[in-house]
């Protein structure tokens, strides 16, 4: 098993940024070509310096309060905002006044999961009520619940699950670990990581002739680590071909899913399973670390809902504050409540930062000579590709028993503080070379700078 | 693979307390011979009205505040009093400034890890220094660290895990999960629960005799389900068991394990292979729903820890709140602080709650005739015998696929409103009956007043 985003790379560059807190506390000067490490490796928008939106925070401040301390305190009007304690109130009530220190039920607390049902018949012009409530559990982050679906259905080592390549490491690490079958489809670089059916076709049958049970094939949109955006009709022709090949879809970080099933009339004629994740911690609110998601489920066999919720059972439940900003995201304040309008401007404010950044790095690095790099339309990931890594590291890396990017990498971060993760470590076609990199980073025209003036002393020295 | 504290009684109970919710909310009045459930299937404090301790909510609420909103507001010090404050300035610089909102390293932010291991050498009366923090993990509660141990040591279907029988399930659940053997000891009743090294040496040799490779054992104390705490030479001759036998003891909620194997020299020695897990969930602070916990490991194989980091890796990493509040758990306010009075005063009062409602309950069980129960010395559990079950319900259950204990706690479910948890869903001796409650709920006497006159109607009804 093994998960590049917080690999060798990662390890290093936590181990840099120790010394060099030692070396500052100290008052000396460290031995690095540079005062701090850009952590790039991971999409944790805080990290970075992305600020937590207020009103959520507002929110579950006054949820850890005891009341007498919190919502009915005589002074607590001038800290919080009267829709955020009226918000408390409610979420109060709905953790049946027995507040963030309990468990909850083992799929999340209901009220929360019947505002994810709402948001989510909003969000797909869905009638309300069409979403039963039942079929969503709340997670720890979506990484959990992608874990615990896996759990339940690759029953044993004959069972297979179709991956993207490149995909995010969750999926193999897991598979791995579960014993199930990785198998991979290919992302089209040169169609901007676009899908090919007929590849999907290829692969499934490659796969069967081994004699794979194919149970489910993994979506990631937009992806990770591509960063691209799927087309309608690519979305639905995987539709279709989960549907033909009695294959439960898992749509991680998806939001056109659902409406494009329904569109084709797969929901009626009960040909999906779908399992679509989202989480906390992508997009404007960034709040990794609170670890809240979800996955939903259309069309789902009773008898993986039941060892899902098995699995939970066993975990009690997860984490109350995580729950609760699951609820926040879903249903932030409504249109003329006080904290309406400045809640949309962080928000925005966020969003354009995102995109400027994004066009700063795709770009920036596109134009580095010896690189390409596909516009990078959501998500927060740049995949750039290295087109010539000179002979000399090529040699020096199979030496040292890495591969070519990674020792790239390791140079990257020795020479710059800035810490990306190989291209190998997501898989990618025999003979390509690159990295991803977030584009959070509000230093993003210097690492873009750094970078290129990187590559060209390391095509010098190992040529 | 099953779970009997969240099982098919706890799944009633969540069902009827809905139908009362129902009723209540449409101003009929229920079928059900009671108006409210009583959940005492799990060790959930808040759920049953123990208030939480102020203090550590109140630097948890600072922490989830932007600076501006939070600990720089000018009115600030009209909710929060100054030595949260100062904590809460502390921790954000814990976390880099980045605040709960991102990812953290992923066995949980150094500077709450130190505060663990100093922790541990106050309570161990060890010297500074002697603990490596870099051997703690914090943990989604105790159980997701549990389940990570087990699945880094359980490799394969020849592996086995001693638990104690009766035991709690999530050590069942987990081995079942990753297909590794249950090596069962038995806990003696008749001697208050205790352990007997001899049945430890023949359930061992029983499983090497069959070609299982015992690499674990686990330790429960003070005891779940059972509610006992075992003495100082039990717990040394587990010690010397496990160094004898190369064995990884698990100690679940355990204190006293590390003291006692530097007592017997065996840290010194390098033969004492520790996992000690402890979490927020339980004791004064029943803080269940934050999902706090942590792992300190003492002797165990590098390779373990690496695919314990891996694991943890995977998951990024536990959430930010929980790893908070075992911070706060293990560091109060000093003596001398503006709340460290407070602070005591409101831990006392729940530990001498909890040490009543013991009383109550275990005596209260005990004085049933037809029922025994052992006194409860720790934790929060009862664990009381049914000697008697009629004929009849026997038979019943029988025809209903259920154990009879799992009949008679569905009969008192619905019957008073009372959730326990059938004692065979944690292992039990063959012939014996009974069941597992908790001694939370400030109704005790009238809990054990229901169940006696329960009992009574229960036998009439079915003999």
């Amino acid at each position: 098993m093994d998960y590049a985003v917080r690999g060798r790379i990662a390890i290093a560059a936590d181990k840099f940024s120790e010394d060099l807190v030692v070396a500052k506390r100290r008052g000396v000067s460290s031995d690095f070509p540079f005062d701090h490490i850009i952590m790039t490796n991971i999409g944790n928008p805080h990290c970075l310096k992305q600020k937590a939106i207020s009103w959520p925070r507002q929110v579950l401040a006054l949820l850890q309060l005891p009341d007498e301390l919190g919502v009915d305190h005589p002074s607590v009007h001038e800290l919080f905002p009267s829709d955020a304690i009226e918000r408390a109130r409610e979420m109060k009530r709905a953790l049946d006044g027995n507040g963030l220190g309990a468990y909850t039920h083992s799929k999340g607390a209901k009220p929360f999961r019947e505002d994810v049902a709402s948001f989510i018949e909003r969000r797909d012009g869905a009638r309300s009520g069409s979403v039963d409530v039942e079929s969503i559990f709340l997670s720890s982050g979506a990484s959990e619940a992608i874990t615990m679906l896996l759990t339940a259905l690759i029953r044993d080592s004959t069972c297979g699950c179709m991956i993207p390549i490149p995909q995010y490491p969750l999926y193999s690490a897991t598979l791995d670990l579960l014993g199930g079958k990785k198998v991979g489809y290919y992302l089209d670089e040169d169609e901007g990581w676009g899908l090919d059916i007929d590849d999907l076709e290829r692969s499934l049958n490659e796969a069967k002739a081994k004699g794979i049970n194919v149970v489910c094939l993994v979506l990631i949109n937009p992806g990770n680590p591509t960063g691209q955006v799927l087309k309608e009709n690519e979305v639905k022709d995987v539709l279709l071909f989960c549907a033909r090949h009695n294959l439960v879809l898992l749509a991680d970080e998806v939001y056109q899913e659902k409406r494009a099933a329904d569109e084709l009339g797969l929901i009626d004629q009960d040909s999906v399973q779908l399992c679509s994740f989202h989480s906390v911690s992508k997009g404007v609110y960034g709040e990794c670390g609170q670890r809240g998601g979800y996955v939903e489920m259309t069309g789902i066999d009773s008898d993986v809902i039941n060892v899902l919720f098995k699995l939970a059972a066993s975990k009690l439940c997860s984490n109350s504050t995580g729950q609760a900003m699951v609820s926040l995201m879903v249903r932030g304040p409504y249109k003329g409540d006080v904290s309406y309008d400045k809640h949309e401007k962080e928000k925005q404010a966020i969003y354009e930062g995102l995109k400027d950044r994004a066009k700063i790095m795709s770009r920036g690095l596109d134009k580095i000579a010896g690189f390409s790099c596909k516009s990078a339309s959501g998500a927060m990931y740049c995949f750039p590709r290295i087109h010539h890594l000179p002979k000399g590291a090529i040699q020096a890396s199979e030496e040292l028993g890495m591969s070519p990017d990674t020792f790239y990498s390791l140079d990257l971060l020795s020479s710059t503080g800035i810490c990306v993760v190989p291209a190998s470590g997501f898989g990618q076609k025999q003979g390509r070379y690159g990295f991803r990199t977030t584009f959070l980073s509000k230093e993003s025209e210097a690492v873009v700078d750094k970078i290129r003036r990187h590559y060209e002393e390391f095509c010098l020295k190992y040529t």
